[in-house]
Order: C-alpha cells, then sequence, then structure tokens
C-alpha cells in the first residue's frame, strides 16, 4: 500500500476515479492469461498520453516500477506486476483518431481492442491483417508489445509489419512520436521496431499509426485429413512451392484430432495423424476458389485421405468447427494447461511435433500440437491437473524438453506470445551471452533505473533455467481459476 | 598515416595482401555514389567475420575510428571516411553459405553482390525482392546497412522485410548472433532490425540469414501517359483500393518525360505531365495479364492519353527503356546532379511534385521527379553545373526546400538511400529532439567511444541545418568525376 499523500498525486493527474487502490480493485489488475497473479500496490487509468507521461515522470521520482497493462489477455506473464508497484492500465486510450483511406493507414491509441479496429476499417473497405486468437479481448497496443501474430500472418505478416510509427512515454516522462504515415523509411534507427516486441520494458506505447491493406472480397476454405503427419507437412511445402500463398495454413496434430473428436463426434478420423485447414482470400471469386482446389489437390496428391472444401458460408463455419473447439475441448480433458509457442523453421514441423509426442510419452501428459504451419509457429499445450501432487514438475520438464528441441532445431521460444517472465529463463539459451549484453546495453540506455516492467522478457542473471522455475512464479494456486478467464479460453490460439 | 608498426599488427590479423596504406590504394575507399570525397588512413580486407572482429578490437585499442564498407555505391555518403580512420571493407566476405529450398532461407556473407544471390536463388526457383537500382554494385551488407529499397518494394517490401538474422561484429569486437531461419519471433528485442537501417554506426554486419519468396512464373508489364499528375495520382489510388497490388508502380514526371525523350526520341507525348510503368508478376499467365489489363483500364477511366501493354519479353523491354534512359538523359542535361529520396503519405505524392516544380522554377535548376508511386517514395533530382559559380548554393537552397516540403507533408528524409553525410543534419527536423536523444542512447550503449562510422546518420548537434551544408561536405571536387562512377548511372533509382 502506497502512503494516501502519493496516492493522492496519481489522483490529481488521472482524476481520483481513476486511480485503484483497494483490495477489491487491485485483484483485477493482478493476472493475466496465465496461471500467475500477484496484486501490485496501485492501479491507474490514465485517459491520455500527457497523463500517462505524468504517471511515469511520478513513479520515476518515487522509484516506483510501472506496469503498462492492456487487456491483461497476455500468455507468457508480461502483466503479472511481480515487482509491486504501479499498474498503468491503458484501456482509456480507446479512441481510433483516424481512418485514413487514401494512404490506407489507421491511428489510434493504445487501448483500443484490436476487433474494434478491424470492424471499423473494415467498414470501409480496408483491412488490419494481425488476428491474433485473443483479438476480442487484446488491445493494439498490447499487441505491438507483444508482436503478436495469428493464422492470417503467414500470409499478411505480424503485428510488427504494420506498425509505421508510434507515441511512446519513455522512462523519464518524455514523449517519442517515432515513424509515420510512410511506407517506406530509412531516415531514424528503427525505433519503432525497437519498441514493437519490447513487451513493455523499454517504454510506455501509447499511440500506433497502423498500416491497412484494401479488404479482400472473397475467401474460400479447405480441411484436409492425413493419415500421417510428413505427407501434412509436405503438402504445406508443396503448396508453397507452387507459389501459392495461403491466407491460413493452420495444422492440428493427431492428439488434438482425438480430443476434439471427443468432444464434438465431427466424424474425425482417429487415425489421422494431422488435420490442415487452408483458406484463401482475395478479390476474384474464380481465382480465389482454383487457388484452393488446387492446395485440395495438393493434399490428396500427398496422401490426405479425406478433403473437404466449404462451397458456403455455413460449410466454412463447419470446416472451422474443428478447430475453434480445440480449447474448450482441451478445457474438458485437463483442468489446466501451458500453452506454447515455439517457432522452428518451417521445414523443421514434423520433427518438432515428433519430438513432442516422445516428450509427452516421458512425462505422462498429454500434449496436442496444433498452430501455423506455414511459418512453422506451434503451440504444444501441455495439459494437467495442478491439485495432483507432482504433476507440475513433470510440465515443467516437459516445457524444458519443449523449449531446447525447439532451439536444437534452429527454432526459438516465442513465435506471437512473448517472454514475459514465463521464458525469461531460458533466454540466455536462445539469444546468448552477448545477445541478452545488447539487450540490456538497450534497456540500460532507455530505462536506466530499472523501473519499466521489471524482471520481464530479460533474465537477472546468465544462468541456466533452474528447476522449478514455474513453481517459483508467483501465486500459481491464485484465486482466478484459470479456465475461467476470458483469455484462456482462447489461449494458445 | 598510421605507424608502420600498428599497419604491421592489421596485416598480422587479415594478412599483408589485405592491408591497403599506399595512397592509389586509399583512393579506391574514398568515395561513394555521391560526390563526396575523403582518402582514409587505413583500408582493411578481412577475410572472415573473425578477421572483422580482431580488426574492431585493434581500432578499439587505437581508438581509431571504423567505416565499414561495401560496394561504395551508396548515395548519401555513408561510406566517406569523414573522420578519416581505417575502412573495412568487406568485398572479400563473398561467400553464400546456403541456400535452404526447404526453409525458402539464404544465408550469405556481407560483402555478397544483390544480383549474384538474386540469380543464385532464382535458378532453384526462390525469390529475392529486394531491388535497388545498384545491385549488380551494391552488396547484401550494404543492402542491409542502409535498408534498401527498389521498385519491387511496393507489393514485396524493403530489405528489412527480408533479414531475418544478421551476424554483427559489435564496437568492442564481440560477434553476436542475433534472429535465425524463423518466419516470426517474438523471443529478443528486434535486434536484427536494429542493425538494419543502421549504416554501420552500430556494428559491422558480416553475415545476414534472408528470407526467400517463391519465384514467380510470369510477368505482364504496361505504360500509361497522362496529361495530367493529378489523374495519374488518382489512379495509383484506384489501383490499390481495387485490391491489385501489382509488382511495380513507377511514376515519371512531366520534366523527366522531356529530358528522356529529348534523349531518345521515343515518342512520348511532350504535353505528358505524368508517365506510369505498371507490372504484375505471379504463377498464372492469364490472372496476371488479366490484372494488368485491369490496371490499364483504370489508367484509361482516369484520363490516361495513351495505354501500351507489352505482349512480349521485346515489347515489355520496350516499355522499360524510357525508365532505364532517366539517369543517363539526366547526365546529358548537365554534368552534376543531387539524386533526392524523399517519402511521403502515398495520397501526397501529386503535392510533393507540383512543390518542387515550384521550388524548382524559384532556384532556376531543373528538378526532374521520378520514383516509386506506390509507395510515396519519390527521387527528386537537382540537375547542375558545379563549375557554375554560385550554383552549388542553388542546389543547397533546393535540396532544403525539398527536405522540408515533404517533412511538412508528414514525410520523410530518406526511403531507401539511408541518411549518411548528406542529410544528417536535417535529421533533427524529422525524428525531433527526443528522436534523437533515443538514438544517440542507443549510439552510447553499443558504441561507447563512438567509433564506428563517426559523423553518420546522427548530428552532432540539434541546431537546424545551416546553410553551406552541401559546401562543408569533404571534397566536392575530388578528383572521381561523378559520372564516371559505375553507381552514379543508377544514381537515384
Amino acid at each position: 500500500m502506497l502512503p494516501p499523500e502519493l496516492i493522492a498525486e496519481f489522483a490529481a493527474i488521472v482524476g481520483a476515479a481513476h486511480v485503484h487502490s483497494q483490495p477489491a480493485q487491485l485483484l483485477a489488475y493482478s493476472y493475466d492469461g496465465t496461471f500467475q497473479q500477484r496484486v501490485p500496490d496501485l492501479a491507474v487509468t490514465p485517459g491520455s498520453t500527457e497523463e500517462v507521461a505524468a504517471v511515469v515522470r511520478l513513479c520515476a521520482r518515487e522509484r516506483l516500477p510501472m506496469i503498462p497493462r492492456g487487456a491483461g489477455s497476455g500468455l507468457a506473464g508480461g502483466t503479472i506486476p511481480v515487482s509491486g508497484g504501479v499498474v498503468i492500465s491503458l484501456t482509456r486510450l480507446d479512441r481510433i483518431l483516424e481512418t485514413d483511406r487514401a494512404n490506407r493507414v489507421a491511428v489510434a491509441e493504445a487501448g483500443v481492442v484490436t476487433a474494434r479496429l478491424q470492424a471499423e476499417v473494415e467498414a470501409v473497405g480496408l483491412f488490419y491483417p494481425p488476428d491474433p486468437a485473443s483479438l476480442n479481448q487484446s488491445t493494439l497496443g498490447g499487441n505491438a508489445a507483444c508482436n503478436s501474430g495469428g493464422p492470417r500472418c503467414f500470409k499478411y505478416g505480424v503485428t510488427k509489419d504494420y506498425v509505421l510509427g508510434l507515441t511512446v512515454v519513455l522512462a523519464d516522462g518524455r514523449i517519442l512520436r517515432c515513424g509515420g504515415k510512410v511506407l517506406k523509411n530509412a531516415t531514424s534507427y528503427q525505433l519503432t521496431q525497437l519498441f514493437v516486441g519490447s513487451e513493455g520494458t523499454l517504454g510506455v506505447i501509447t499511440e500506433l499509426i497502423l498500416r491497412l491493406r484494401p479488404l479482400p472480397r472473397v475467401r474460400s476454405t479447405a480441411l484436409a485429413l492425413f493419415e500421417r503427419l510428413d505427407d501434412a507437412s509436405a503438402t504445406v511445402t508443396a503448396i508453397v512451392a507452387a507459389g501459392i500463398l495461403p491466407a491460413t495454413l493452420e495444422l492440428m496434430d493427431g492428439t488434438t484430432i482425438g480430443v476434439v473428436e471427443d468432444y464434438l463426434g465431427l466424424g474425425l478420423p482417429r487415425a489421422a495423424e494431422a488435420l490442415l485447414i487452408l483458406e484463401q482470400d482475395g478479390n476474384d471469386e474464380e481465382v480465389t476458389a482454383r487457388e484452393v482446389e488446387r492446395m485440395a489437390a495438393l493434399c490428396r496428391e500427398h496422401g490426405a485421405v479425406e478433403v473437404r472444401i466449404a462451397r458456403t458460408p455455413a460449410e466454412r463455419n463447419d470446416l472451422w468447427q474443428a478447430r475453434r473447439a480445440v480449447s474448450p475441448a482441451l478445457g474438458r480433458l485437463r483442468p489446466n494447461k501451458l500453452g506454447e509457442d515455439v517457432t522452428v523453421p518451417p521445414a523443421a514441423v514434423p520433427a518438432l511435433i515428433q519430438r513432442v509426442r516422445a516428450i509427452s510419452e516421458e512425462v505422462g501428459l498429454p500434449i496436442p500440437v496444433f498452430g501455423h504451419a506455414g511459418d512453422g509457429n506451434l503451440h504444444p499445450n501441455i495439459l494437467f491437473d495442478r491439485r495432483r501432487p507432482g504433476e507440475l514438475g513433470r510440465v515443467e520438464r516437459a516445457a524444458t524438453a519443449i523449449f531446447r528441441a525447439a532451439l536444437a532445431l534452429g527454432g526459438t521460444l516465442s513465435g506471437e506470445h512473448g517472454i514475459g517472465t514465463l521464458k525469461r529463463d531460458f533466454m540466455v539459451e536462445d539469444v546468448g551471452p552477448v545477445g541478452l549484453d545488447v539487450m540490456r546495453a538497450i534497456k540500460r540506455a532507455l530505462d536506466p533505473q530499472g523501473l519499466l516492467n521489471p524482471l520481464k522478457k530479460l533474465p537477472p542473471t546468465d544462468e541456466p533455467a533452474r528447476s522449478g522455475f514455474l513453481s517459483a512464479l508467483p501465486s500459481l494456486e491464485g484465486i482466478i481459476p484459470d479456465t475461467g478467464h476470458p483469455a484462456f479460453a482462447e489461449a494458445g490460439a
């Protein structure tokens, strides 16, 4: 609890209604989309970039940790106030400032929910492609801080590819505006890109200039089932080699198919080792349909045992049912899950899935794998029951083995969720001691007091991760049941 | 001239044959694609990342400025050794280490000439899109350091969009490897992107991991002439709004058309205010041709007075003749030119061209404008004769006015050439004092001695540019005739 005089100073900046200091209020800022929890000392909801800047200056003066927060739907613990301090929630910065049709650019505040921006620009024929599964909850600022992805990102690129400019409050409260409404920029260091993916450790993003595209007018979808995972993978390679860049190329492994089939009884063959959802969008109905037919043919050529093509929106909805059912289906199997997010070079997808299968057997926990086959970003979901003694230790062994398997295959710890607290202790194994040193030098240069989202992304030492890293996370037994959190239902997708 | 003992130390690292200390040798490392010149104290051509690292350690110990250099075809003075010191030429690092077809990735050393990589990957059906006009001279490392673009970048993105990973020698000689063969990466700060576009001021790029695409199989081209610039601009907007993403959308203004017509007599109408070259590529001949027909129709609908469509490679070659003739045609008009590279929001292209026309009249110098209409990146080329007294002052007034016009329209100083020495003094007007402060903080964090490519990109003060900034550049009257330099013929394109 902060001294009342200090709380009054925050209230003088943002208004008393926007300072949250009561335990019941603070609870709302204590968790994210993982199972972690810690209550902050204070939470504030400023209403403008200038108020954010004044809050940051006050925190800097008082040496209080600052935790920038969007919707709290993150999947890596990035907004858990593990160091205590002040949560700066950006939800009141929720204005879409401009939809510039002539330049195909949107300007929006950080707290705008991603789906809202998408709907607004789509209404005028424009398109903001990044589509994290959390898009109905998560915010543009949070998406930028985590460099979020989604199924459409193989064709269209991730959040970083759409952020042309940012307004950022720096650690000392100064306001930086970088980038602009320009599609090419060789002027400054790429400061915009430095803040994208920095998970609130270098500054507080308050406003974004986002690139838009023309909205594709048509969409066509197919689903294919394979008895052999390698066949599905060879199909993905063949599709890309044929020069087709599908809007979506989603994969579910055999374990996931089984779990979904148990749940919904869609008639998916139990012998299937892989399911692909293939989608193309475009402006010409005939061309788009032809590309999907071509992908379907490639599936058959590569041994698909069943290929379904949607001819109507209702049929398309049916095809997506299997994919959408994944999260609720997993929830039925075990009460808890750790949704992972490793990325490997695309050709290493089958090897990673095989490795996860072996790890699943070794630790005795189900680990269904699904994700974005085109770009090698997979979500192995470790299912468990935290009430069972020793199960958390097995989760930890599985997660450790999955991280190391991805790294050994030339991959990386995170494709679209970020590092937060969850994978921080594995950073040295991914970026190496020199990489960590460079990251720390940049962190010190921009946040010399170390107050911006402390203990996130950057490990305190270069030691390799120790056993117990999961159980050491705060409040694993927190009072928020993780399956009840809205972000959970979408987690890892 | 450095002491012989020190030169011997360099020779011990790279071999005596790769240390260049004689005046005639040093001349080769004294210039770039601009009219600037200064001879370095020493030039070395190391043969490996490890040798680069040892050279950097030695320079750091001796506090010698280090100037990383690719082919020296840069258009902003980025490799001119204005501070003296040691040029580190990367031309011997010229190995293409891997073309990984399964993952669509190439791994290459920094000194590989861009066109060579393109040819090598195209031979196996892959495609490296960035296509700066200098691609037959310039290197992958130089392209990355300057974040180079080219005509294909509207559809395919610039160099930064293709660099997945880098090997960089840091200012203290440590070797950083960042990124990898992964298409999505939310793990580290975006260090790869921080080095891309940093113009050798933060580290020496020695190796690159580059994303490739499948090679488009067909290509179709059209040329359209407009009597009114606004009609051409409206056409560009209409093409994008129609959901067409052309491979190339090049614009030449009326002045450029006139200069080319004087040179080649292609029968281009003298009344034309704008010429567009529209190209599409793809895998389906019919679809690609249909999109070009559609673009041609949009040109006619928006008032094009003439539209030509190429049906054969020979016809395509004819259409490109006008665009390729620009540089030699300009060279006939005046012996010297300053090729600019501003970028504005796409809808501001006509306003910028109008403004340049007015500036041209004000200063009494021809300033043809051409460039990449789709992404708002234009190249106003200020033509002059440096032998005429006072002409350089007029060039300077014109350049200053063009920079400020672009900034006033929400644009930026450079789209694809970088800042170097040439535009450095205008940086504060573009990125602002806070932006400069952040850049300097990063520079200090990574290069505390300030030895990496000093006096480039970052201005020494926050003062606005003074008159005389051009004539203050070193050796404007240098002995290299600028029209004779291979990079010059392509300059600004």
